[in-house]
C-alpha cells in the first residue's frame, strides 16, 4: 500500500486489528451467552457496522438520531438510541418508527416518561422505552433502589408506551485502571441493572431487555449472568485510553492518522506536521490519569511506535512533535520536510469524528469509507 | 424566531452580532491604512466569507488546501494557504492555479523551498510564495534576523518561484492578557516582519506582500506602518477565549450552541442536556488562565448569560450543567426536561468544526449556512 497516494491528514483504519478486535469481543460475549449490541458512535461508518453484524453483532446502539437514520437508510433495522429522548425529538422518531425501524428509547425520569407516554397516546403509537439506571453515579440515570424506577414504569404504561427493559453505562469505567477494578465495576453494572429490571417485573412489567456497558466493562466481564445484551463502542478501534486504562495493547489499536512533516524548529527540537487539533481532536485523553501523550503518539508510516516521540501540542492544522522530557536536536533529520508519519490518538470516538470518511488499509490495498456526522 | 423548530444540539450565529463584529474590525483595519485577509478556518462557510469580502475584506486566508478548493468554487479567488507547503500537496496547489485561482503558498525552510522550486522548474510555473516568519517563539517560521531568511529566497528563486512577500502569526498572543501585552505583542509582530521583508529587499527580491495577523494583536495594533494586510479568524465570532484575553464582551459573541436539557441528577445539582463534547468540541479554552467555563457559559434560549451556570463536564452527546462552585437543588426546576438554552464556546473555530452548517439567526428568520469539512 502507497501511502503516498493518500492526501494528508487522513484517519487510517487497520482492517487486519480492527477485524481481530470485532471477533474477540464477538467471542468474549459469545462464551458469556449475552448478545452484543455494538455502539456505533464510535465508528459512524455502516461498512464497520455490517461486519460487526456480520461476526455475530445483534443490531446497533446509536448516540444520536441522525445516526439512527443514516444506519436505518443503510439497511440496519435494529437500533438502541441510548441517550435520554428529549420530547422534541419524538416525531423524528416516530418518523423512523414508521418507516420500519425497531428503534428503542430511552428515559430517566417521569417528566420525559410522561412526555412520551402523551405523545404515544395522541400519535397512536407504541414505543419500546428503556429506563437507564446510574449503576455508578457517572452520568444520567435513576438509581435501581429509587421509587422513582416504579414511577417512570408507571408513567410510561400510562399512556401505552412500552417497559422495555433496563439500560445502564458504567462511564466510570474511563476512571479506572487495571482488571481487578473493572471486573468489580462490570460486576455492579451487572447486578444493579439486573435488580432493577427485577424491581420492574415484581411490579408487574415483563422488562425483557437487560442491557449493559462500556467497553472497559465488556472486555473485563466475567459474569454476565441475567443480562441479555452488551453495549460497547471504542473496542472496535480502541485508543491510548484504552491502552492506558488497560483493556487493549498498542498494537491493538486500529485508527491512526497519517500526517506529513512540513517544517522544523530545530533548537527546539520540533517537527512540525499537518495534523493539529482538527486532525486529532482537542481530546487530552487520560492527562489526568498521568498518561499524557500529548495530542497522540508518533509512528513510523507502518505503523510501528516510535518510543517517546509524541504530538507535544496542537493549532488548528499544524501539530508539534517533539521527544517527551527530551530535546532530539536532530529532530529534522530523524523526520525530513516531506516525511510520513502515523498518529495513535488518545480518544477514536473523538478523532474519527473530526473525518469525512476513513482510508481502510487492507493489506495492498486502500478503500474510502465515508463516514456519518451532525445531528 | 422559533427556536423549538430547530433540531439540537444546533450551532446558531447572531447574525446581528457577526455583521457589528466584521464591521469594526474592517473600520480599525481601514483605519491604519492596511487590508484585511479575513481567515476563513474560524467559519468555513461561503455566507460569512461573503459578508466579509462586502464589507471590504480583501481575498481570504485558509487552513488547508480543501477550504482554497471548496471556496474557489464558491467564487473566492484570491486566496492564501498560510500553512507551511508539503511538498507532496504541491499538484493539487497547481490545480487551483491552473483554474484561475490567486493562490499564494508558504514556506519556512530551506528544504521546503527547494521542493518549490524543484516543482515549478518541472511544472513550468511561477508560485507566488510567502516566507514564514517567526516574530514571538510561538510555532513555525524563521527568525527575521537569522542567515536562513535569504536562503529560502535564493532557493525559491533558483527555481523560478516569485518571492511573493512575508507572514507571521503571532500566536502567543492566546496566552497574554489585557491591552497592554497585546499591544506590546503587535508591535513586535509589525515590527519583527517588517524587519524580514527590508532584509530580503536589500537582498534584490521585491518582496511586495508584508501580512501579519492574529484577532488579539489586529484588535490592539495601532500602528501598522509598512504592513500591506492584516489575515485574522476568530474575531468573526469571538468566543469565550477571546473574551478571556479581553479583546471582546461577552456581548460580541455571536457563535452558541442550541441545546435541549434532556435529564437531571438532582441531588448532584446536574442538569442533562443534548450538547456533549462533541457539540461543544473537547476544547477547553483558557483554563490554563484561570478562566474555567468548563465546556462553555449557558446562557437562556435569547442569548442572555445565566452567570455561574457551565457545562462543568461533558459525555459525546451528553453535556452536564451545573452551578460552578456550588449544588442549585433545585436546577430541575429551574431548567425543566425539554428547555432549551444557549451554551456560549470556548473556541468558536473549534466548536463551530463540529458542525455540518450553521442556523444564522437573522431577526425573525433562520438560514441555514452550510460549513466546509474535511482535507
Amino acid at each position: 500500500m502507497d501511502l503516498n497516494a493518500i492526501s494528508t491528514p487522513a484517519a487510517l483504519v487497520d482492517v487486519r486489528r480492527m477485524q481481530a478486535n470485532i471477533r474477540r469481543m464477538q467471542d468474549h460475549m459469545h462464551g458469556l451467552g449475552v448478545a452484543l449490541r455494538p455502539h456505533a458512535k464510535t465508528a459512524k461508518c455502516l461498512r464497520v457496522t455490517q461486519l460487526q453484524n456480520d461476526a455475530g453483532a445483534k443490531g446497533i446502539t446509536v448516540s444520536t438520531l441522525k445516526e439512527a437514520e443514516q444506519f436505518f437508510a443503510g439497511g440496519i433495522h435494529d437500533i438502541t438510541y441510548a441517550v435520554g429522548m428529549a420530547p422534541s425529538k419524538l416525531p423524528r422518531a416516530l418518523g423512523l418508527l414508521r418507516r420500519g425501524c425497531t428503534l428503542r428509547i430511552l428515559t430517566d425520569s417521569v417528566a420525559s416518561a410522561r412526555s412520551i407516554a402523551e405523545f404515544c397516546r395522541n400519535s397512536k403509537t407504541i414505543f419500546d422505552v428503556l429506563i437507564e439506571i446510574d449503576t455508578d453515579g457517572h452520568r444520567s440515570g435513576v438509581s435501581p433502589e429509587a421509587g422513582e424506577l416504579l414511577d417512570i414504569a408507571a408513567a410510561l404504561a400510562a399512556g401505552g408506551a412500552n417497559v422495555h427493559g433496563v439500560l445502564t453505562h458504567a462511564g466510570s469505567s474511563y476512571d479506572l485502571s487495571g482488571r481487578a477494578a473493572l471486573e468489580a465495576l462490570a460486576e455492579r453494572e451487572r447486578s444493579l441493572c439486573v435488580r432493577a429490571a427485577e424491581r420492574l417485573r415484581q411490579a408487574g412489567y415483563a422488562c425483557p431487555v437487560v442491557s449493559v456497558g462500556s467497553t472497559p466493562t465488556a472486555v473485563c466481564a466475567k459474569n454476565l449472568a441475567d443480562v441479555t445484551e452488551v453495549r460497547a463502542g471504542v473496542y472496535v478501534f480502541f485508543d491510548l485510553v484504552m491502552r492506558s486504562i488497560g483493556v487493549c495493547a498498542v498494537d491493538d489499536i486500529a485508527l491512526s492518522v497519517l500526517t506529513t512533516v512540513i517544517g522544523h524548529q530545530k533548537e527546539k527540537g520540533w517537527a512540525i506536521a499537518d495534523a493539529g487539533w482538527m486532525a486529532m481532536s482537542r481530546d487530552r485523553g487520560r492527562v489526568r490519569h498521568g498518561a499524557d501523550f500529548g495530542y497522540g503518539q508518533i509512528c513510523s508510516p507502518d505503523g510501528t511506535p516510535i518510543p517517546g516521540y509524541i504530538v507535544s501540542d496542537a493549532n488548528q492544522e499544524h501539530g508539534i512533535i517533539s521527544l517527551r522530557g527530551g530535546l532530539d536536536a536532530k529532530i529534522a533529520e530523524r523526520f525530513p520536510v516531506g516525511s510520513l508519519l502515523r498518529i495513535l490518538p488518545n480518544h477514536a470516538c473523538a478523532t474519527g469524528a473530526q473525518f469525512p470518511e476513513y482510508h481502510a488499509l487492507t493489506g495492498d490495498e486502500a478503500e474510502v469509507w465515508p463516514r456519518f456526522y451532525g445531528w
